[in-house]
């Protein structure tokens, strides 16, 4: 079943906020070169394009089948693991590991039947701290410190080769992290998430403060756990009778 | 005296016949964001050119210092061990590396005090044989038999990378969790499951069912997050406002 025929197909390359669609293109060669097809684009600058297409080389199987959406979550869609890319070297609450040590996560996932991505932010801006928060560890191309910036295909083609290389079996993968059940996909996590922040607004914890700096901080730490089903059911059951506690506070007064 | 400072500068990328000028600049940051900076070019079809700098990107230095020569072997000069970079399958009568096995033995060159070359062929046609016969060993990037052909500069940022990966030692550390904060240490975590643990109970989650089998899975999950000390506060302040509603919940009774 889980042949190394399909598994290539579980990983996906996402390409978030791309301004110049020439990368689009070099990405989809890059990609193509290393046996991976399957490109998702959110909020494009330009797409399709016509430089996207000449840089594709060919790849045009790529470009075609390249899904375009308006949210990250959309791209996401169905992914057990996400690997965000970003050359920032701290303030992320996120695991950091070099390409190989990704690669070889992403393998042993994919051998497990979850659906990879890997997540690659706008050329100049890179990867947004919310962008990065639905993300379950972070990538750093280990560049050098006084001109750290790859081009965006470039990043995607070591990230490709990486991936090609642990498919090939060339290094061995390391223990995957355990779990009863597959760790849970983006939809079930933005499930997960409207849930608890409707929470936190039913017990007042916000108490007039935004709650944006809360919500991506929990988001990072749940991210960081990557959880199955089942535990995602039993923090719904924790948050369904905290809201009812709320409930009932509320209807004393 | 081989610190491992003045390791990178014992390599040299040259690349021979390129015909497009872009693709010059392009190979420039790729090398540049992996600590090399020596560029040797034969016979270029335009150089210098506004193209080359322009996707150079800030890489001027190595663009500026890159010698340009009539023949290979003037590009070879002073060099001990040549690798040329292939798509080939066969035909050719020399020892076929990976990038990885290939940075290994220019790693051990560069460290008994060799000057290192990695050879590109023109974007079309890549080497010739007469020019693959000038080199020590042929690197094949792992590419897919049905779209082998990365990009000139793809390839150069492959096997840059893989240089790098190798100068940074051969398997690079494994990166722990980035945290702002040190990871809570066991007593607090103690603090945290007995907070957690006295919630469950006081919004009644359990109603009536053993809790161990729960915290036994909670505990699993928040050990796997690696909470820091500040991520703790917060979840204590969320326990803290859920029992004050059961509180308020219970009064009303």
């Amino acid at each position: 079943m889980n042949t190394s025929l399909d598994l290539p197909s579980r990983f996906r390359f996402v390409l978030v906020r791309t301004s110049h669609p020439g990368n689009i293109g070099s990405a989809a060669r890059a990609m193509r070169t290393m046996g991976f097809s399957r490109m998702e684009l959110v909020t494009p600058h330009r797409f399709p394009d016509r430089e996207a297409a000449a840089l594709a080389a060919g790849a045009d199987d790529v470009l075609a089948g390249a899904g375009v959406h308006q949210e990250l979550v959309e791209g996401l869609a169905g992914s057990n693991l996400a690997f965000g890319l970003s050359a920032r070297r701290r303030g992320v609450n996120l695991p950091e590991l070099t390409p190989r040590e990704a690669a070889m996560q992403a393998l042993a996932a994919a051998e497990r039947g979850e659906q990879v991505a890997l997540v690659f932010g706008n050329e100049r801006t890179g990867l947004e701290n919310e962008e990065l928060a639905r993300c379950h560890a972070m990538v750093r191309i280990p560049s050098v410190d006084d001109f750290s910036s790859l081009n965006l295909s470039q990043a995607v083609q070591v990230m490709a080769y990486e991936l090609r290389v642990a498919l090939l079996g060339e290094s061995m993968p390391v223990a995957p992290p355990v779990h009863d059940e597959p760790p849970a996909d983006a939809a079930q996590m933005e499930r997960f998430y409207e849930h608890l922040a409707q929470t936190l607004d039913d017990i007042d914890f916000h108490k007039g403060r935004a709650p944006t700096t809360i919500m991506l901080r929990l988001r990072k730490l749940f991210q960081r756990a990557q959880m199955d089903a089942r535990e995602l059911r039993m923090l719904h059951g924790i948050f369904a009778d905290a809201q009812r506690m709320a409930r009932l506070a509320g209807e004393k007064k």
